[in-house]
């Protein structure tokens, strides 16, 4: 096994965010679950579009957001997702480059354009996302590079990307690269309703190839159909090496080794908008164990870049994530 | 002279924004001085963009932010600007008439394309800026809807609009179609340097056309050649109904009828982002105008809608601007 000169590879559905305020009603007479994603198709993208408010456009992606944190952080790594060669692609590609990370997959050359979110953020900060995935549809495993997957120490997967119907395939190419380079495998399960549709897909790959496994509440508990969020974190315990379950406000735990290490919430002055939340604990959780750092401290730097992110709109970092987990001490 | 059915038309260069972080090191290698505007072209927009860092894209352009603060404060109006019939032209589009305004300017549909501002944001929250004119150019005296003048109490017209070369006689035909109607004309002088690549024309229009003028202390001393507030302050009182002088930190200091209001700056937790502070000191005036308040009152409306702006990232109010001033009791 050579040596490792990537911290992590992230794989996922490279989409530009769309992000402008909306209140309950409008959420409902859009036929929206509030705090849920909904896959929508391009007419209902533009019709959604064309009734939302002014908003800010910022590139997204859970997966891409976890890399612009690990960058901010101080990581290094890759970027694999498909965008087309239009105008919100080329905004992609430089968002993702200018942060020194790598991103080598082509863009498509035809078919739909660059993949949308269109995100709904209510004044409790909660957000609700409509997502046409666009060229996402369009990443198989030939844009998985085997020489990348080989020299990162994580290749880091987003559940998401099991709705386009090709990029399974990628990400269980991705998967067995990196075991057969000796590297490890971790996969966020991204949606409760993600993971309700592709439910079978997904113990499959947490019990026979995920390392290190990140969910919230709701989606440990659907991927295991309890309501006992007790009951799913003993079911996954034997499964992987790492699960980091988070809690919202009541911060997250990290199951490991037959220890369960509880992490708080971090501080946030006021909750302006939760996107990324999510992605943040991931990728500061990754940062951490890409340095070996022990278990509490990996997830208090989670706790920290996820408060960061809701201090602000949109998903991707404001602040230089590597000065505030320096300033916090907790490197 | 018909009852009024617009508050505001405001007229400027319609352009995205793409803001980033960015250092004084990284302004200095590009050859920007620090908080001013630099007009570039193609290539250098291009290049430019190559190398600055990861970024958010909102809707911008002076007068255009301004309409986005009067919408927001719950007044009504029309903007005209050109873009494209492109990508970023429909972003343009869609948030200007999302906040209710009327946007009747048809795009361009050949030459360049949307306008682009690149925005770099240092860490003291001051923005320097370079901007791609693109499709502004092509804004010419028939994008001036005569009825669309003659409904709005103020027309509003940006500085800026003075380097596009067929815009000043889209400037010059408003300002008189809103007197011929009875109206009022308002102008930003927009940036000291844009005062000075245009200042005969500058002088010339405010002291015949102009009835409200805002300006901050460098704008205002580049137009009278002068390196002293007060003399600057003299000279425009003989020319104007309403000089409204803004001096950052300081607040502002309103002249009209031979009185000198001075109004305090609103307090602002953090200076995020300057970006857009002037436009929308501007929208809260001219809100204020508009509903026949006081001038101190008008005064204080604009410094709130500017803490707001300076408060996150971005040009374009975060916060309902009407309920902001409602709390503070101004309305």
């Amino acid at each position: 096994m050579n040596a490792a000169t990537l911290d992590v590879a992230g794989i996922g559905n490279a989409i530009v965010d769309v992000i402008a305020h909306a209140d309950e009603a409008f959420l409902a007479a859009e036929g929206f679950a509030k705090g849920a994603m909904t896959l929508i198709d391009a007419a209902r993208a533009d019709a959604l579009y064309g009734r939302m408010g002014d908003g800010i456009e910022s590139s997204g992606g859970s997966a891409g957001n976890t890399m612009a944190g690990i960058a901010s952080l101080g990581g290094g790594g890759a970027y694999i997702g498909k965008v087309r060669d239009d105008a919100l692609g080329a905004i992609y590609r430089h968002d993702i480059t200018a942060l020194g990370l790598r991103f080598d997959t082509p863009p498509a050359t035809e078919g739909p354009g660059t993949a949308r979110c269109l995100i709904l953020v209510t004044a409790d900060g909660q957000r609700t996302m409509g997502t046409y995935l666009g060229a996402c549809v369009s990443l198989g495993p030939e844009d998985i590079d085997s020489a990348t997957i080989a020299a990162a120490r994580i290749t880091y997967l987003e559940g998401y990307l099991f709705d386009p119907p090709r990029a399974k395939k990628a990400f269980r190419k991705a998967a067995s690269l990196a075991h057969e380079a000796g590297r490890l495998v971790a996969l966020s399960l991204s949606d409760p309703f993600c993971v309700g549709r592709h439910r079978d897909d997904f113990r499959d790959l947490v019990s026979g190839e995920v390392d290190i496994l990140f969910a919230n509440e709701a989606e440990i508990c659907s991927l295991y159909e309890t309501q006992d969020f007790e009951a799913a974190a003993v079911a996954v315990r034997g499964h992987v090496k790492i699960a980091a379950l988070t809690r919202s406000e009541a911060g997250s735990v990290i199951l490991a080794d037959g220890a369960a290490h509880k992490i708080a919430a971090a501080p946030v002055a006021r909750a302006v908008d939760t996107t990324g939340a999510g992605d943040l604990y991931a990728a500061g959780v990754l940062f951490g164990l890409t340095r070996g750092l022990p278990l509490p401290i990996c997830g208090a730097i989670g706790s920290l870049c996820a408060a960061e992110i809701i201090s602000h709109v949109g998903a991707r970092p404001e602040a230089a994530l590597d000065k505030l987990v320096a300033s916090a001490g907790l490197v």
